[in-house]
């Protein structure tokens, strides 16, 4: 009954809130999980004196020294070429040498995914990684009815071939089957009518492909509608039309709340009516907290990146750590690979 | 100070609410505005009973009989092939003829994008048309102080080049400055980020070549955040991100107010809270009710269509003659060629 032990390196630096933050979630990782060792890259001085201040599994907490890091505004290419033993290259190196087996990151999302592109090789039968993301949604899925649903590319690549969108699809389907515990993910294509023929040429040939393929439950297109209403459990799309929508839905709950305060200030009677509702944004709040499901996979590549948010505290850190070993333990990259190749 | 008279063309058929809605809309148009003709394009049988039911001015209303319309469940291309008579068909056709000066619809927007692809010409300088859409923002703009941006293409062009995206940035700029009195309208590049190399081949192209558009006031790369924030008086994409876009966020709103519906049935606390708060949301609907803004207009040829949204009452119906009216008396058509050749 005992797991494999799985090593997961955390990048330390680069977050919004700081080391301690990062090692207070990878400290309680290794009290909670007896099988699971965090390796910790970044400032060993910071690292060493945060470890200081949070109870954590001594036998099961390295640290490994790296001097430098990319900042969140720097750009990626440069930064790396600049930086070459900055802390997020660090890691994904100790991964591929086979010193951990995933890397957990709150820093810059570029410098993510570029330094896993250098390093690490993209799975047989992948040419593109895809940045996949959750996202709160009106239903539940999979076995613990998650109110959420897996989209990718947001991100990693902006222009997507109809092979690309393919891979995407089963690549999601696995990740969705492993941590959301979710047998039969649905998959959805993204596009602008729900008709096989709608779309730009990429996405109709994708939608063709997937419709004949095996282990992929393709429910056929999806459009921007479906994507709050949680239609589908994972939704394919392009890295560009990905990115657009990913932050759309970040602004509209931005002037969701925007609109509340203004109301707060306003009127006596809304004033009233949304203390009242405070209680219940509470809970929709707790409900839709996204970052406790462990933040956004880069997928593709033979071993799993996962980005947290930069503004990730200790939890949602420790839960990206738990995610990630999660799809160690369940091999991940084979279970894509057998249905690409 | 008397203005010219101008004659709009209604498609009466084919809405949600049935010829008498559209009638309506039109024959109060006539009433509030003494230079505006109506002609009604649809049964006539089914017009003229509408029209003893409601009030209008009887000079400045006529009828023209099309024995035929197309449905909203049609496929467009199928569905105009067949009813070369479609009332919809019949409206631009008296446009083009010179019988009337822009067409309003409430029916099928695949139709009448294609009814004017086949009837009307492109304008001197545009390669492929666009259809545009306001949408409620955080923000006001304006003379009037519109809380709402124009995004286009919302569907009209799947894969737009950047030239087409330039020619969106002209035309929904001259439309900004036309119909919401906005003397020189910020337009926005939909991108995946702000730099000015972020985006497909066809984004970072159309980004260089608006910077040094003249008569466009172009501010640069925007992202999905920006589109609900109301960063941009005009946000330019192609059809198939702007499709999606529009979608979701029609999805978004319906889904806040399923929470609301769920929330209302779950917790007195809640419940008592929401009723407090309804005054203050009717009145934030009142204010983000778009239709009475007059719908979304087909640009980029020689005649103007407006399509009001399937759902349109008399008022959305009578703002969108009157929005389309505004636009042949500014000769929208002149103001975009100027720009482009």
């Amino acid at each position: 009954m005992s797991q494999r032990p799985v090593t997961i390196a955390f990048d330390v630096m680069g977050s919004d809130h700081g080391p301690l933050e990062i090692v207070r979630g990878a400290a309680q990782l290794t009290l909670d999980s007896p099988h699971l060792h965090a390796l910790l890259v970044g400032d060993s001085e910071q690292i060493n004196a945060a470890l200081r201040e949070v109870r954590h599994h001594g036998e099961r907490v390295a640290v490994h020294h790296a001097p430098d890091f990319v900042a969140m505004h720097e750009k990626p290419g440069q930064a790396l070429d600049s930086k070459p033993r900055a802390s997020v290259l660090e890691a994904v190196r100790l991964v591929k040498a086979g010193d951990a087996d995933a890397v957990v990151s709150a820093g810059s999302t570029g410098a993510g995914v570029l330094a896993c592109a250098r390093t690490f090789s993209l799975l047989p039968g992948v040419r593109r990684a895809a940045l996949a993301t959750v996202y709160p949604t009106a239903t539940g899925r999979g076995a613990r009815n998650d109110p959420f649903s897996l989209i990718l590319d947001v991100g990693a690549t902006v222009d997507a071939s109809a092979d690309d969108l393919v891979a995407f699809a089963v690549m999601g389907a696995a990740y969705a089957r492993i941590i959301s515990r979710n047998e039969r993910p649905t998959v959805g294509l993204l596009s602008n009518g729900t008709e096989a023929q709608k779309g730009p040429p990429r996405v109709v040939e994708a939608h063709q492909r997937l419709q004949t393929l095996e282990g992929v439950r393709f429910i056929g297109n999806v459009e921007g509608v479906d994507i709050p209403k949680g239609t589908a459990d994972v939704v394919v799309c392009d890295g560009f039309v990905g990115n657009v929508a990913l932050k759309m839905l970040e602004g509209v709950s931005e002037t969701v709340m925007e609109l509340a305060k203004y109301a707060y200030k306003e009127k006596l009677l809304w004033r009233a009516g949304l203390a009242l509702l405070s209680s219940g944004v509470q809970r929709l709040k707790e409900v839709t907290d996204w970052e406790q499901y462990g933040g956004a996979p880069i997928l593709g590549f033979d071993k799993l990146f996962i980005k947290a948010h930069g503004r990730s505290k200790a939890r949602a850190i420790s839960n990206a750590g738990k995610v990630a070993a999660k799809a160690v333990s369940h091999e991940l990259g084979a279970e894509i690979s057998k249905l690409l190749t």
